[in-house]
């Protein structure tokens, strides 16, 4: 029994798998938490909602498992987003399964957006540089981790953008999503559900992932997990208005929507496959 | 984006991980689908509230398992009990778990009933005899099933009783929990969390239990798995009254809630410590 929304209601659900989106030999257990609570925070934020509260289902090793410290990661982001826990479940499994799942308040200035509103001719902005998370993943495993915090703290404790989300909302965007499985795929979800063509015409990266890799557009474009949220928006100057009034960075112009539905461009080229795909 | 409910909004989440909750060699992927669903939309009924949305998170070997029937037993679920799905996620992992969140509706009369609320004095009711469910599983383990189809189906497809849920609400229910654990386990937690002394008088066995075990009553007091709600009043009459004006069965008094919170007794000795307890 947890309150009444002022607008609609809005439900997410995400889970995170021990081995499959966290390495444990290179995150800690208060991490995974971490993410558990961002991914599904992030995903409220993709709307322009406002995340309320979250039920954790955590399915584990139960005696061979540090769960005060899984608990830690995931309240601390219950707090950063002010999303408390208000109950879930706890089950013995033989892999930590963390699934999380949350409601949050839709009420706000306009309808929550989905991804399928943009139309052609809209401008598309992401709310940041991508790649940071993959490369900060590449120098955890190469045990670099020393040569670049930010970028580690960038996959350990990823940002989900809630108020830019709502910025975004506020100001017209027509479609949205967050940059979970990686820009390429997630800007081809974005075109599809809209019935839209997309032309990429810049692929912002993050500072610092030079240092991981030598192709730092193909990590920026199929890296995931960096939690930027991708927006598209006919208004390009009230976008950048409202950002800035909000005290936020201005987001970054990378696209445009086009008429043929077909249409997935990356510059003079077709749009590389990369990222993360679910293949069923 | 899923409309706003009326009441209080109602949350609740629960897993089945296949192996512990769900023995795949007795009971097909629809049962366990259907099983997910149930155990969640029991957990809103135990409120008298009313599910109406649900997220559905899966994690399990996706090359090696057939989903479709998964999902035909959670559909099937979602359709009887009107909840449909609206979201979720899906993951890569060694073990199949089956995380659902529901949300629903505290609209009607009254609040929503939690465990806390019974009385010194309050009659204590259960909706059902009980122990079928794990009859029915001890037959399906001993190869048996066929001598009692009511016995195996009461394991296979557990039934939430949301009406019930609602007509002990509507008539005064003063504390409520559902028999998931087994009788013992979940009627100390509610004699717990209200602060008051239980005295069970009455254990009611389920038909044909005799079939699976020589002790029929600890397989009702700890079997678990019955989704029974157990509830408070100290309206009895008004209890009958309602039930029998709403076509439901009367639902069976089995004992009462006294003035000492240590007291835990089974007619004249201490409540057995029977059923599943959390270990940590």
């Amino acid at each position: 029994m947890v309150g009444r929304p002022r607008g609609q209601l809005l439900l997410a659900a995400d889970a995170v798998v021990a081995g499959v989106h966290a390495d444990l030999a290179l995150v800690g257990l208060d991490d995974l938490g971490w993410k558990a609570m961002a991914v599904n925070v992030s995903d409220l934020a993709a709307m322009g909602g406002t995340p309320t509260h979250a039920l954790v289902t955590l399915a584990g090793p139960l005696a061979e498992m540090d769960f005060d410290l899984l608990y830690d990661g995931l309240t601390e982001a219950a707090d950063a987003y002010r999303c408390p826990l208000v109950g879930g479940d706890l089950s013995a499994a033989p892999v930590l399964v963390v699934a999380v799942a949350v409601a949050g308040d839709g009420a706000g200035p306009g309808r929550p957006v989905l991804r399928s509103g943009a139309h052609p001719g809209d401008t598309v902005f992401v709310t940041g540089p991508l790649g940071a998370s993959a490369a900060g993943l590449e120098l955890l495993r190469a045990g670099r981790a020393a040569e670049a915090p930010s970028l580690v703290a960038a996959h350990r404790r990823p940002q989900a953008r809630v108020v830019e989300g709502a910025t975004a909302r506020a100001c017209g965007a027509t479609a949205m999503i967050d940059v979970s499985d990686g820009l390429a795929v997630d800007l081809r979800r974005l075109a599809t559900a809209s019935g839209v063509g997309v032309v990429l015409e810049a692929v912002p990266v993050a500072a610092g992932v030079e240092k991981a890799t030598d192709d730092v557009e193909a990590m920026a474009l199929g890296g995931g997990e960096d939690y930027e949220l991708v927006f598209t928006s006919a208004l390009r100057s009230r976008v950048d208005d409202a950002f800035s009034a909000a005290g936020l960075r201005r987001p970054l112009v990378i696209g445009r929507c086009t008429e043929d539905p077909s249409e997935r461009r990356l510059r003079d080229g077709p749009l590389p496959r990369l990222g993360w795909e679910h293949t069923w």
